[in-house]
């Protein structure tokens, strides 16, 4: 999407060079972080600079593409294996990443030294970047069917363009909906304790003159109970076979309470996000991150430097769970690609939603 | 209770002079704020220098007892009537407040000299405060039987001693049952937007020696559902007639969620805080605070100074309701000092709780 009039991507390849917006720093910096190699690619996914389950799958992909790009004639296989393996360890929620990690060395399997090697990596891992685009695009398309002329949709976190390649999976509806010309409202819960919705959702929207509010996520409860919410939009981390969403902690919450007051709760992914051999959420793992983002905050001080604060007393402790499971029961539709999928009907459309 | 291991109440009357614990500096400091008069006090409540029903009422009592020992012998009564008119504007839900305005201006009503009004409203405020606290200590006898050796009980925002003179609503069971020897591990939800519950609660437990964790109000659906929550006890601002509860933003949705996993959801309350002239929780007004609370976070920096962050872009705006109503029917019990009451039996209780 547009930053300042210039159109970027989130995550891409430049020669050997993955380039990233570093999502740590919005909406406070607009920075770009080149990362020379597979290693850095990690790093950046571990420390979240990116971020969102697509855009994780991206950047494993260009880091695999690095990993081939900077191999050895003699022991090229052994070390991109090696990326492969370090890729994969940085987070174990993101479905994507394993996706992409899979897609690039299938694309491998068959190459007879390295240079036709790097040759297929930079391929599939740029397949993969514009499939994702295109896929989102798409999920906007046929999402945007679902958002009436002056719906208030409430999100959480950021499933935005800067969750994926470009586009975005929960707010590509939004995107295409205003874009058709639909008035549209959006509640961002600021989704604690990272604060995605507050920090990126918030700039995403501001960026594409989307008019929003920025809500604690205690709030939504309340919004929903006042009959201000018309529907309610989220992205995944991974999709079990069963229609069993994981995403950023907080989404069960929010999918009981849009239940409870018969609110329509969607859950939009590309396929990638779908893992078909998990039979239901309880397989899902659950990243239990730092406890120091909970008992600190990020953000811009008064005097214009990017701080951190401490909130709680030293002495506390906390429990960080960064994502949970929203049973398929809760949830109203999958808007994917294929189109709108009931949950209990995810299985029957593998085949469709693997080509 | 004990600071260092003197002992303190959140809020007292020295002379003329309103002495509280600065709740807006906790964890990171600890001191004690004076209060010249009637206007910093109402200030002080405005500002959450002093938060929590019951805390606010004996504060709203104290500035009463202040307006009558700085009013003139001409004109004291007008005097005091404006002093009750200022302090009741200061916030809108907490019925504490407007609970002990009325008995101090009940005590001031037959006063045939100001002299005699001075002495009965430092007299009144003084038995508010002391009645309050014996309230909250019984609250936490009758409350700790509900608590099973080994409990692992979720609380929202601060319903501890700072959220009342001594002892707390919420928190008293356990600082009772904890003291009785049963283990009690509390879960705390941080409570954006002002994060009391990391401030303010996590503080008092630390100081109570009571094992906690601090986790995001995301989580407390993850933890429910994945069994680590056996009970909920939450204070209240205000509960009308028919069992309704207006407390923290967020406590409907733990409410609605306790109640999915059949888990008991109760509510600690003296009977300060209950409405009986309110039907029902539509009746109770709901405080939307200022937008900047959500947008930004306060604590301590890694200087050591005390700092405001935004979190949110410039351009974002914010909605902040500080409050919301839990309908009856997802409360299990009202804890008082008069006995565990159900919701619905709650009017016919009406005399026993007023006496």
């Amino acid at each position: 999407m547009n930053v300042d009039g210039k159109h970027y991507r989130t995550v891409w390849l430049e020669g050997a060079v993955v380039r990233m917006i570093d999502q740590v720093k919005i909406p406070h910096r607009f920075e770009i972080i080149d990362l020379p190699d597979c290693h850095a690619t990690a790093r950046a996914i571990q420390t979240m600079i990116v971020r969102g389950a697509p855009a994780i799958g991206a950047a494993g992909a260009y880091g695999m593409a690095q990993a081939a790009l900077a191999a050895s004639p003699e022991a090229w296989r052994a070390e991109v294996e090696a990326a492969a393996a370090e890729l994969a360890a940085t987070r174990p929620t993101a479905q994507d990443l394993f996706d992409a990690i899979a897609r690039v060395r299938e694309a491998l399997a068959g190459a007879p030294d390295v240079e036709t090697a790097r040759a297929r990596a930079v391929d599939a891992a740029e397949t993969l970047a514009d499939k994702s685009v295109a896929d989102c695009e798409e999920i906007g398309r046929l999402g945007a069917d679902l958002i009436p002329d002056g719906a208030r949709v409430l999100t959480h976190c950021n499933a935005g363009w800067l969750a994926t390649v470009d586009w975005g999976t929960a707010i590509a509806p939004i995107y295409k909906a205003a874009r058709a010309g639909k008035r549209v409202f959006v509640y961002a819960d600021e989704t604690r304790p990272r604060c995605q919705g507050a920090r990126l959702t918030a700039w995403e929207l501001c960026g594409e003159g989307i008019p929003h509010v920025i809500i604690a996520d205690n709030a939504a409860g309340y919004f929903m109970a006042a009959g201000e919410i018309d529907l309610v939009i989220v992205g995944a981390d991974r999709v079990a076979r069963n229609g069993d969403v994981a995403n950023k902690i907080g989404t069960y919450e929010k999918a009981v309470l849009a239940h409870r007051h018969r609110i329509p709760f969607y859950v939009a992914v590309p396929a990638t996000t779908i893992d078909f051999d998990c039979p239901t959420g309880a397989g899902i793992p659950i990243e239990e991150r730092d406890p120091s983002e909970v008992l600190s905050m990020l953000g811009l001080g008064e005097d214009g430097a990017i701080r951190t604060i401490r909130i709680a007393p030293e002495a506390s402790r906390a429990r960080n769970p960064a994502f949970d499971v929203t049973p398929a029961d809760l949830v109203t539709g999958l808007i994917t690609p294929k189109g709108v999928i009931a949950p209990r009907d995810l299985a029957r459309n593998e085949a469709a939603l693997r080509s």
